[in-house]
């Protein structure tokens, strides 16, 4: 199943090219939000039991053709923002070249740098737009998997740790470059974009062997598949589950393969997986 | 005014030796959570028109001595926890001096490393005790200053940056050593701790000239003063602002002094600055 959300904090079920509103299932099964809300994203943690009565839903929901919705991140209120730095070996090696993006760190990989984390501000998704806040620095796409948290949990098995995903959305990892803490650098306000919508888990047979590419104004920049990740999808969540707790809705980016390369406003960068689909977003001053 | 989280998810107004419950009066304040709760920690929202309405509630509220209550983290929802790496030199040069801190880089002040981020699962208030998570490995305490949002914003502007703090609380900047990258090591869960309480931003006249000590133990490690930070707490906001949007409830760690070294289970830390009270923390297994 395909899960959109839209402006206004609508919820969709996509069928074909239109999306069936199915706001009212979704928002009128939440527990009461109660202070402080920090068990993770209560709508994720809700959807895996509302999956069948989100099918039954859809069929008599109203439908809005898909062009005509405007997209927000998928994931409304991830806990975490976790990243995969370096998780390429290609990735690895354009970085090692490259003396903007490496600062004089070359060749780590995620076996040593681990994982880093992004701000919750910094989330959008495609209606809203990337907006380069530093327009006289070097601002880069990186396109990548995104798999969404669905089971919580701590030193999760790798073995088990395909159980803790929902579904997977796509997702841009927009970098400043500079030499500032990764931290700082990529969470700048619109540098997380989700989308373009979430697929179920089901729906991807192994997320390790998928096909992604980024074109930039129709010109291919990245081509790659998630089976060179270094750190694969399991071992991503099993390794961060070691350090802290993941909650349902915790966004785990997998990293990007090689051909990053810098945007600037007026750019669009459209990011496809065959298995969800594309996410095409615009870059404004 | 002094006020705390306590255990089960109470509020209070601290006189003396005692605490006043005002819980009703502060969660039902509150507007309705509304999916998705993004826009900061309500409650820091709600505190700066409800203080009145808490004094007089607080003379009315039901008390607990102080020494019975289980004291939780004084922001319950925080957005964002910003840290400041490298932000006394004393403490650059201590990191230079010490190859199981620095992993080879030296001499980086904030000037170069910017800020970080610690995860919101992190957080855990002084009842809760910081949990070892990897005893093979070194954890170092961090004590630090801690100001509390109020007023979120984007570019804030030195002079007025002040205007946009709460309060102040204490905070330990918990720090797994090793080669990750920083916003890892410094997320395991239980390494962001904050307390005792809050006070509000009247009660410290300049942020940017207070004493903190630490003892381990009742010894002494860290004895410094906030000013000698290199990014004084104005500058780290109005900074902290141009890469990303503040929120009410977001926690920026001012950085620590000289002295960090490491604790095991069994250690209690005690953490003070004379205006706000001693944050006193059990270290675990």
């Amino acid at each position: 199943m395909r899960l959109c959300r839209f402006e206004p904090n609508r919820f969709g079920v996509i069928e074909g090219e239109t999306v069936a509103d199915v706001t009212e299932l979704v928002l009128g099964s939440l527990p009461p939000l109660v202070y402080p809300v920090t068990a993770g994203d209560p709508v994720i943690a809700a959807l895996p039991s509302l999956l069948p009565k989100l099918r039954e839903a859809a069929a008599k929901a109203p439908r809005k053709p898909l062009a005509e919705v405007r997209l927000l991140s998928p994931v409304g209120m991830p806990g975490k923002i976790i990243g995969a730095p370096a998780n390429y070996m290609k990735h690895v090696a354009e970085v090692a070249a490259d003396k903007q993006i490496n600062q004089g760190v070359v060749g780590k990989t995620i076996d040593d740098l681990g994982l880093f984390l992004k701000a919750g501000t910094s989330v959008v998704g495609p209606a809203e737009g990337i907006a380069i806040h530093f327009p006289d620095r070097r601002t880069d796409h990186e396109g990548e998997l995104v798999a969404i948290i669905g089971k919580g949990g701590k030193n999760i098995a790798y073995e088990n740790a395909l159980d803790h995903v929902f579904g997977y959305t796509l997702g841009l990892d927009m970098t400043l470059r500079g030499a500032e803490d990764r931290s700082l650098r990529k969470s700048v306000d619109s540098y997380a974009v989700m989308g373009p919508w979430m697929v179920t888990a089901d729906e991807i047979a192994d997320p390790n062997d998928v096909r992604l590419w980024l074109d930039v104004n129709g010109e291919k920049r990245q081509d790659s598949s998630t089976s060179y990740m270094i750190f694969n999808t399991q071992k991503l969540i099993a390794y961060a589950s070691r350090f802290y707790t993941l909650q349902p809705g915790d966004l785990i980016m997998t990293g990007t393969p090689e051909g990053v390369a810098p945007v600037v406003p007026g750019d669009t960068i459209a990011l496809t997986v065959p298995e969800i689909g594309t996410l095409s977003i615009a870059v404004r001053a």
